[in-house]
Formats: structure tokens, sequence, C-alpha cells
């Protein structure tokens, strides 16, 4: 029988059954003849009871004897669906037990802390003027190299010996130094700070995210700058050994206010004396990604305040009594809070902020993160979240560290450990408890870094799907929340119940 | 700068960095030449800090502005497994709260209801043999008919007047009668007896389901042989009026006790002469679906005795007192339980038995069901989670009703009420409150499936999403639970806290 019938008697049987062809005849009302081949209209009228239903051998389409595979599409969305809706219990049975924990009542963040961060806020980039003061000194003294050299070329008698040359190369030492002692002064001074002076976490991390990201600017500002200065003076080196990019802007000519101040609030922690740009603003996407941001930030500190804190505070005792059961229920259950939390945070900060300062900076290489979600490897994961980091690693730590014959991965493990340390540093210190379990936390990763590697080199989809729930179990499902709950402890162990909560924006529950 | 350089330093470069192509040259190890074009090697050792690492335009894979959207499949891997781990905890939960509710001591059925459960287990199956009677009966008369046609054919005297045919046809009344007496005085009983006599609502829904089953195969029996005897008696019409699969028994030789229990046990509602069948058994087969469903058995009980029976008991005051936020709250809790026993139900019991089952009477056509997890409307489900009952509805009531002339519309509410009473049948009498919550819960979706048509017409990706979610939570978010909720609360309402619940294998709780 054929199945390419499309007259409207089909149309109302197909609606009716289903999918089966088979169905046209003993579907079709009298009063609407179909325009194919068929029984005889009185016949197929009359023995509807006779229908073969049951005409051909066919399969379950759940069988693995099915030859293709049904779509579980559906599936998907329940999953989607059920996750909604088990979450939207427990905000029910959250709001049943606590009431509403959020409030718009004054912060109890002491003025002292206030003081300090605001402080910081504005003592921490001088020191990035500070590399620039040294950087125009040492421009200076390129130049008059560069032009005791012309007047040499140009027969002028001024000779510039080896001995001049060398001279200048070995001042790049003192200016390392100066350099180290001007960034590194100020990231001492101002972990100092957030230590022994901000009580509070959340203006203790952002204060030390401040100073740890202009920190990693000088450092990208003097070593660049360095090999811009070394370029220039090295006479027996073609231009092409520095990127077409720079050519509109040579040193020394970056070495100005204007240049340093557009790296100072680019979105990049890897000095360029040149970026591509975009030619003009777009107003509207600014607008947006900054209403994204407040709402994220709006989310989160929602979130932590009305779920995470009350939960945070019931694991005290079942940790004091390391009732392991009780911490493993508590974790799985934060879990969920600390990813929403992640998520958001993740897009707060590297879509939406970043974007909107990409675009009120004209700043046009938007590529701030990788499809990291996708990661079937723990390594994938870490050398795409966060590319301004990776950029900064890669640039100025690691492919040096290489280019000395340092073995490629010795330095991808140092380049791991410093990035640990800078982590411990960004959450260690804001909570006053420098345990260790942010550095050891990435450094425990190291042997799951390279145990996940062979997932990459895995060709089946099912190495890429363990690949990737590895991934999210250890990072989200275990590390973050262990870790929340580790430091929250240590936080209460050190200042006990009186005190604020690690979480900003919570409320003391009784 | 080629990216088609497959060196083992590339491969080395490309673990570490991800993906950037123009990585390469800065992370080169010295003692590995690359063997592509770029630059000096002694320039690009040097000036490593200088890398432009931002050198093009490049937009966030997640910003719309990005041209092609990336793969979200990672988040997919996130919601199986955080549905996963949230439920885990849940168990968790549920293990401190109640610990193990699941017992395997002996049950406290009462002796009557196994004594009438497996009377009318084995009363059921007679009135089928009560129909083979009847039908040949009919068959014997139908063939002296056929008989005296062949004589007269053949020129012997005995004459088949117009007037012997019309008495046999008029019989036809005489013969629905007596088959309606036969099929719904053992419905009838049945009912009477799992509504006064059977306590335990396990069994009076096995033994209602038993005798619906074989209700509808003797109304099929019927239907199906009247027709057939219609078309074999009714020498205007050609052969092919028929099915070509039945040409090998025809009526009347079909009227054998061989057959009808071939039907009694075929995997189908819908009799015909002949199935299409397999050559072989395939013993390994029908050992997997049986274990399949012992398991599956095995899960829903423990579900529902460890999960479902104490959610529902703490529902029975939140009810009384008609709370709503907390009937909401236990609604959605029981909704996660009530899904995986509906899917762990539905895979045991149209998969795995009904496949085994298939497999021992060696009936080919298994498509017992459709991939109605994909509906994306109301109308599409219920078409194609049953298919037996579908085919049964078609061939027996929608088609034949559309045949005389009812709108196909009509039809289709005429066939889903009486859908809706046999669902009431079905749960209505085991648990002795026939409230019409089922016959209601269905006829309350005829709106639904009209509505839900439009997302059958609609083309877009979305509208098909839409229509997908709706299914899904009218059916089992909210559905299902409610009416469990309801029945459950009725049936302590009528036999108080004493008595046992509605979930087989639940224990009581304090």
């Amino acid at each position: 029988m054929s199945t390419t019938a499309t007259s409207p008697v089909m149309a109302t049987t197909e609606r009716m059954n289903g999918t089966t062809p088979e169905s046209i005849s003993i579907n079709s009302s009298p009063s609407q003849p179909l325009q194919q081949e068929r029984r005889p209209k009185k016949e197929s009228k009359k023995y509807k009871h006779t229908f073969a239903v049951h005409s051909t051998s066919r399969t379950s389409c759940l069988s693995h004897d099915a030859e293709v595979a049904p779509s579980f599409l559906g599936f998907r969305n329940l999953m989607g669906l059920v996750l909604v809706v088990s979450n939207l219990r427990l905000m029910i049975e959250n709001l049943k037990k606590y009431g509403i924990l959020v409030t718009l009542s004054g912060s109890d963040i002491s003025p002292v802390d206030w003081r300090w961060g605001a402080f910081l806020y504005f003592l921490t980039p001088c020191h990035l003027f500070g590399a620039y003061m040294i950087e125009l000194l040492a421009a200076n003294a390129a130049k008059d190299v560069r032009a005791k050299e012309k007047k040499n070329e140009d027969g002028i008698d001024e000779m510039v010996t080896e001995q001049d040359k060398k001279t200048l190369f070995s001042t790049w030492k003192a200016i390392a130094i100066i350099h180290a002692i001007n960034a590194t002064s100020m990231l001492v001074f101002a972990t100092w700070v957030v230590y022994y002076k901000i009580h509070n976490p959340g203006i203790g991390v952002l204060t030390q995210l401040h100073s740890v990201v202009v920190w990693l600017k000088v450092c990208s500002y003097a070593l660049t700058n360095r090999d811009l200065r070394h370029a220039m003076l090295d006479t027996t080196s073609t231009q092409s050994a520095l990127p077409a990019l720079y050519k509109t802007c040579p040193y020394p000519a970056n070495i100005t206010i204007r240049n340093l101040s557009y790296f100072w609030w680019a979105p990049t922690l890897v000095y360029q004396p040149v970026y591509p740009t975009l030619p003009a603003r777009r107003w509207s996407f600014i607008l947006k990604r900054t209403a994204e941001f407040c709402l994220l930030c709006a989310l989160i500190w929602i979130t932590s305040a009305q779920y995470a804190v009350p939960l945070l505070r019931n694991s005290l005792t079942d940790i004091s009594s390391l009732n392991l059961i009780n911490i493993l229920e508590r974790v799985l259950k934060l879990s969920t809070i600390s990813l929403v939390c992640w998520l958001a945070g993740f897009f707060a900060l590297f879509q939406s902020f970043l974007n909107g300062l990409a675009e009120i900076m004209y700043f046009a290489d938007r590529e701030f993160y990788g499809d990291w979600w996708n990661s079937t490897t723990i390594r994938s994961y870490w050398t795409s979240w966060n590319k301004p980091v990776t950029h900064f690693m890669k640039r100025h730590i690691y492919a040096p560290m290489v280019g000395r014959g340092v073995p490629p991965t010795v330095a991808q493990i140092l380049t791991f450990l410093f990035s640990g340390i800078l982590h411990e540093l960004l959450i260690g210190v804001p909570t006053h408890n420098i345990l260790g379990f942010a550095f050891f936390g990435m450094v425990g990763q190291l042997p799951l870094i390279f145990l996940t590697d062979v997932f990459k080199q895995a060709k089946g989809h099912n190495a890429k799907l363990v690949g990737n729930l590895i991934f999210w179990l250890s990072f989200c499902v275990f590390g973050q929340p262990i870790a929340a709950i580790a430091y929250f402890f240590a936080w209460h162990a050190k200042y006990g119940m009186q005190t604020r909560p690690v979480w900003p924006g919570g409320k003391a529950v009784g």
C-alpha cells in the first residue's frame, strides 16, 4: 500500500494513529475517497474488524535487535525538568524550615575592612605606574645606545662598542630586581593587609584578586618590554622576530602612560604594545552585559545566603564528630548549590564582565574561555576555562621554560604548581587559613591530569563520556563543596559561631 | 603558519595548550625541530615574552555574536550526574530517617485474598473458551449455508434462497447477545469480587487487569470472526476484501482450540486467524527478558516500600488540613519516585515481559510501543505508549465508528472515554474507591490533546520542546503523583491507618 498519500483523510488518520501507514484503509471516512490504489471501497468499509494489525515482523525500538536506535531527546528534556522540579521542591523545603534568610538590612562588615579595602584599591595600581617609570628609564638607556649605533652606521664617530651593548644587556638584571621589588612589595603588602587587617572574606577575596591581577600585569609588562628592548638592540636579528601586529607601535614608542593605561583596563593579563581593536562601542551590548552581571551576582548572593549558609552551619557538628555518612550527605547537597554559584559566577565574570569591559575598551579578542564544559580531560579544562590566566602562564612561564630546555612535562608541572600557589593566595589568605587545601587541591589534580589524558586519545564516544564525567565529579561534585566545607569549618574553628560566615550576604541562623 | 603539522612536538604542545595553532612556535622545545615553515629557530627561542596572544578579533563562544554555537553535550552529562548525585543524597537522607523499610518477612495479605485471586485466575480464561463454543456453533451454521450454496453452484438442487442468508446474518444479533453475556458476566463478576472480596490492592489490580485483558480478547475474537464469517458468505465480495495473510487459514478453519489458545497467550489484544511468526525461539533472549523483568519488579517494590510509602503517609495530615504548599512539596517529591516506578514498570511490562512472551509464542510483531518519550503532543503519547490497546481501540472501536459515518473527532472522543472507563476499572475498583480520578484524569486530558496538537504542526525546535515538556509535566510531574496521593488518601480515609498501605511491599511506619 502506498505510504505517500497526502489527502486530508490521511492527515486525520495519522493524527489519530500516530504513524502506521497500514491504518489508512481502516480509518478512512466514507465521504472522502482516497486518491490511491486500495481495496474496493465497499469492502474496506465492511470488514474493519478483520484488519491485519500484525502483518509483518517488527522489533521493539528499545531492543538490541532494532536496526535504528530511537531518539532519546525526550529523556533529555525529562532530565532537565526533573532537575528543575526537584530543586523547586528543595526550595520549598528550605523556605518552610528557615523562612527568608536573605535580607537587605545593613551589613555588619566592619568599617576597618572597608577602609583597608578602599586604600588597597587605590594603592595597588600605583605599582603598575612604578613599573612604567622603570621601563621609561630602561627605554631611555636603550634609546641612547640605539642613537649611538645609528650615528655609528651613518659614519659619525661616536663608536658603539660591543662593551656598551653588553653593559646595557647586563642592566636587565638591575631592572629585573627593581621590577621584582616594585611588583612583589605590592603583593606582599596586600597579602599582609588581607590576612591581618581585613576580617571579611568577601572584601578580602576582592582585594587579593585585584593585587594578584595587577602583579601579573606588572610581570607581563616588564618581561614583554625586556624582550622588545632586546629585539630592538639586536641588530643581527631581523624585524620579523616580532609579531607583525606590533609594527604600528615599535619599541620604545609603546612606553607611554596612555599605552600602559590601556593595558591596565584591558581584559587581559598579557601585555602587548598593540591589541586587535574594534572601531566602535555598542552601548546596548555594554548595558546587557552589565544587567547580566548584576542579576547573576544577585543570584549568587541569594543562593549563598539562603541555601549554602544554613547547610554549611548544619555540617559543622558532623565534621567535628567526623560522621562520614553525614558529611557525604552534606557534600552532595552542597554540590548542587556550589555548582549553581560556580556556573553563575563563571558566566558573570568571563562572559558578562569581561565582554562588557572588552566592549568599553574596544578590545576585539573576546576568547576569554573555551567550551570547558565538554572537557574530556582535566588538562583541557584547566587550559580552557580561564584563557587570560592560561595565556599568561603559557607566554611567560611555560614557553620560556621549554625554550631554555626544560622538558615540557616538567614545565607543565611547574606551571601548575605556580597556579596552585596563586589559588592558595586567593582563597587561603582572605579566609585567614593558609591550610593548603586550594594548593593541594590543585596539585592533587596532577595525577588526574595525566590519568585522564588517555581519554583524549581514546576515540570512542563512551571514553569521552567517562572523561567528562570524571571531570565534573572530581571538580564540581566533590572538589568544590569539600573545599568550601573545609574552609568554612576552619573559619569557624578559628573565630567561633559569633562572627559572620564565610559566604558574603549570609545571616546568622539560630 | 601551517596548522597541519603532526610532529611529536606539536602533539605535546596541543596537549598543553588546548587548541590554539599560533602557540606552536612558542612552545617548541629546542631539541626537536618542527618540520614546517616557521620563524628562524634562534629568534623563536628568544623573544617568547613578546608572542602576540591577542592577534585577531574573536568572539566568546557563548555570545550571540559567535558564528557557531558550541556543543552543550557536557552540560547534558552534568544534568545526568546531578540527578544521580542529588537522588543519592535523598537516599542517604531517607536511610538516616527511616532505616531500611523493605523486609522479606511474611506478607500480611489475607488468605481470603489469595484464594479469590487464584479462583479468578483460573475462572477468567474459561470465558474465552465460552466464546469459542459460541463461535463453533456460528461457524457450523455458516458452513451449512456455504455447503448449500456450493451444491447450488454445482447444480445440485438444494437452493440457497436470499432468505436463508438473511436469516443467517440476523443470527449475528443472537450471537452478539450471547457473546456479550459471556464476556461481560465474567468482567462484572471479577469486578464484584475485586471490589467486595479482595482487600489487597496489589492482588486486586492484577486480577482486574487479567479480567479486562481477557474481556478485550473475547470482544476481538467475536468481532473478528463475525466479519470473517460475513466475508465468507458474501459471494459478491472478492477474496481480496480480507488481508492476504489470512489465506493460509480461511474461515472457518481458524475456529479451533489450538488457534484460540495461541491468541489466549499471544501478546496482543487483537484477534487474527494468522499472525506473523518467527521460525525459532532464542532461549537466551527469553532468559534475559525474564531477568530484566524480575530485577525491575524488585526495583519498583523497593522504591515503593522505601521511598513512596513514608512519603505518602507523611502527606496524609497535609491533605486533611489542605495545606497547599505542603501538598505541592509532597507532590513534587513523589514525582521523581513515581517516575522511576513508571519508567521501570513500562520497561518491565512492554519491553521485558511482552518481548519475552512474544519470543515464547514465536510472535514476530514486537512493536508494543513507539518512542512515546519524544511525544510533542498528548495525543501521540496515548497512541504510542501502549500499542496493544491502541490497536484494539483503532480496529474495534474507532475505525468501525468512522466507517458508520461518525465524525472522526467524535469517534476519537468516544474511544478516549471508553479508555477512561477501563482505567477507572483498573485503579478505582482494586483500591475500593470509584472516585473517578482515573476516569476524569483521562477525560481532563481531552482539551490538552486538542491544545497540544498545535505543537505537532509547529515546525520549530522550540515548539516541539514545549510540547514535550507539557507532556512530561502534565503526565509524570503532576498527573501520576496527584492521582497516587488522592487514591492513597481515599484508602486511608476508608480503612484508617491500621490497614496495609496501597503500595505493595510497604511496611507500617511509626
